[in-house]
């Protein structure tokens, strides 16, 4: 019913895009079965989703991969509701013009070599815009990779899940999109929709995260962005959308030289560092600096509740980690109260003699290690404490204590995350399976503080405003 | 020659340590065959290192995983160099009372459950420490895990390398020290010695840094502190020893809920942050916040030479990353400048035409995928240019890559690091293979940046010293 009503409200412009975004026949000009092309690994990844209805278009071949193809898109003989080209930067204008003729929805042009190359490629997008116009086409880039929706069975071009989930993407670069829905899926995370709107001729990111906004299947928001064209805009917005789902924001080509590399990677106007302050401050966007970062950020708010505070305990096996951890929350605004003496009690009760530390950090010593059990004592205990709003557990891996840790996890209801100190191909295997298990791991417990302090920050400005 | 001139040059006080940290012969006070006990790890650990003169000494055992074992330390027939103690706290004390008498020179007590748990075990401290200098004994420790020095077949009781270094450890965290030792390992660093201190009852940080300072087998030093006793004289000695080599320092314990760990982890006085950003101010130290970061300094440190200024030059194949990987670049004080002609006209020479940048940041696009080669040559270029002190590249890796990219390494002699976007079991491939030829890996650009920013704020700081 919910879901209904939202459907109902949603704009004109939601369901334009929405169209696009789910096409019941596509046409893949440039598709090519030679290895090493982009039209090939194109038409890989469509067998992969076991996309319906794709018209190959490629003028010197009559089938390709087993499927018909056709010399032009205006040969095809059905409707075609959306169109990716790969062809050369020379032949897209009149592939455009083809398109428009045909009726196409939505074109999505991965071809590069226009805006992002200096005035003439600026003029020759102009022209696009202006023929699309005429027919009521949208256009998608040009220099992107277009739009991933597990839904409708778009791909990547390169593999990612198959599985439909609640993250939805947009980012001005292809590669970026296309790595995180690569790197994410692997680990576990589903997406709604995935878009790369590159130069932004005409549909740009502002317009992709307005639909996300709106968007039923989608919970979750991670933007990449070089630059828009209307701070004000965005930033009203990233307010609105904030409210009712969380933005993920990595903002590059903020300082001028990274300016002048995002104008040569998509010719976007970036905006100084202090204008941006301005447009993120009090709008609620998680604010992130890397793409690791994404990924720490994204695992946490995919997988663990909001806290009702920002006060975190930290357990730990070995001694000194916990020390640098403690430095690290306060650093970035999170609490490590002092235990109340019931807790304390309770813990005394399960921790060896020597050496350990009844409260925060709570020091289960060595002991850990042989009995990794300990940890998930000590997280029951923590989460009947309403003085402790987060758990940080540092530890060092192992079945006893992935089960210990993910059956502890399912009996509180506050955020939980695992930092393990051991050689990466070990952290590996432990975020395997505790992230499956919805537990955050990181390699670096500063990491993990960081993941936490956004989230903590998040939930607040949502309790702030009622929502 | 030079070495002996400079062994003779050693102070009294490094000569005492070098005993200790060498020692002819080794009691393990409390060595036990049970599996899961510490006293088996040490066995198992010496046993793999092939100590020659190891005495264990546990009075319910005859012999353990075939050593002969001794009730005492004074049953051992020989003279014991260094004692390692490894019983319940309650034991502790008259165990050093027998090695002092015994005449031991060293002794690491491994037990915790002194200092860190309040006054009664300060005082005990101060009374072992009273017995040690009677004797002329020196203590390390307790809470720590004592000296792994490769050379003199010392091991951690978690496996490390056997093969010998150049990198020195202090660390006032044991399992910080242990499992430094073990990761990085793994990953090819070899140490001269790494020094446990614990509670620092006796000898502590300071004079262990002021050791590796005058160590010649050390050529780079990593500390992890909570608190010492004396900013001035620590700083003094840091300024000495940076001069001629770095100092990698995490030093922990600077928030009040941090100092409040660190005094109930070893305890240590830890020292407000103001203080410290006193203390290091000006000494030439290498500042790193968390154990990842420790590994990301250390790997460049480790492998690359000192950059002649801070001007960065990018190499990428997908063109997102390229943008924030520049903003991190001036965030953190390098310069990413624009080339100079002669450098881009080489570059237009061997770049695909569309979509490509000849200038900095170097976008090989899509190309790099299909002719990983294009790294090599890239690199070869940009080190022929004087106005580029180091050379940073994301790449997607595979051998191809590796090989361009190891080659081109060997040809020029600036630092160069690479960053790998891809999933990290994928990443982990290629930092096993490219570490191993001295190149560094990340999995994110923002941490490359921050290796790069430190590496050249060190050379700068040599620079102006004119050493």
């Amino acid at each position: 019913m919910r879901l209904n009503e939202e459907k109902m409200a949603q704009s004109q412009k939601y369901k334009e895009l929405n169209t696009i975004i789910h096409p019941e026949s596509v046409a893949l000009i440039g598709a090519s079965a030679k290895e090493g092309k982009v039209g090939r690994m194109f038409m890989d990844r469509f067998l992969d989703t076991g996309y319906q209805t794709l018209y190959p278009v490629n003028p010197g071949a009559d089938e390709i991969l087993g499927i018909k193809a056709y010399p032009s898109v205006k040969a095809i003989p059905g409707p075609v509701d959306m169109a990716v080209i790969l062809t050369p930067t020379a032949a897209v204008l009149s592939m455009v013009k083809e398109c428009v003729e045909k009726g196409v929805k939505g074109v999505v042009i991965n071809s590069a070599g226009f805006g992002e190359g200096g005035e003439e490629g600026k003029a020759l997008e102009r022209e696009m815009v202006r023929i699309a116009r005429e027919g009521g086409t949208r256009l998608i880039g040009p220099n992107c990779i277009g739009i991933y929706c597990p839904a409708a069975r778009l791909p990547f071009p390169w593999p990612s899940g198959t599985e439909s989930g609640k993250v939805g993407v947009v980012s001005q670069s292809g590669s970026l999109a296309d790595h995180l829905a690569m790197i994410a899926s692997k680990n576990g995370i589903r997406f709604s929709k995935a878009i790369s709107c590159g130069n932004e001729c005409d549909l740009n990111a502002v317009d992709f995260l307005e639909y996300l906004g709106e968007d039923p299947d989608t919970e979750l928001i991670i933007a990449y962005l070089e630059g828009i064209r209307d701070g004000r805009a965005f930033s009203r917005l990233a307010k609105a959308v904030s409210k009712k789902k969380p933005i993920i924001l990595w903002k590059t080509g903020i300082s001028d030289a990274g300016a002048r590399a995002a104008a040569s990677h998509t010719g976007a106007l970036a905006g100084s560092a202090a204008v941006w302050d301005g447009v993120i401050k009090g709008s609620g966007i998680v604010r992130v600096k890397s793409f690791e970062d994404i990924l720490d950020t994204l695992y946490l708010f995919y997988h663990q509740p909001p806290p009702p505070g920002n006060r975190v305990a930290i357990i730990t096996g070995p001694g000194g980690p916990a020390v640098g951890t403690t430095d690290a929350c306060l650093e970035m605004g999170l609490e490590v109260p002092r235990l109340i003496g019931e807790t304390r009690e309770k813990l005394r009760a399960v921790l060896p003699s020597a050496g350990a530390s009844a409260d925060n950090p709570v020091d289960l010593t060595l002991a850990s290690v042989v009995n990794p059990a300990l940890y998930g004592d000590v997280v029951r205990i923590l989460g009947q404490d309403g003085q402790i709003d987060m758990i940080l557990i540092i530890g060092q891996g192992g079945e006893e204590f992935q089960n210990a840790v993910s059956k502890a996890n399912q009996e509180i209801d506050r955020p939980i995350v695992a930092t393990i100190l051991m050689p990466m191909d070990v952290v590996l295997r432990e975020v395997e399976v505790l992230l499956n298990r919805g537990i955050p791991v990181y390699s670096d417990a500063r990491r993990a503080v960081k993941a936490l302090a956004r989230l903590s920050e998040y939930s607040a400005y949502r309790r702030a405003l009622k929502v």
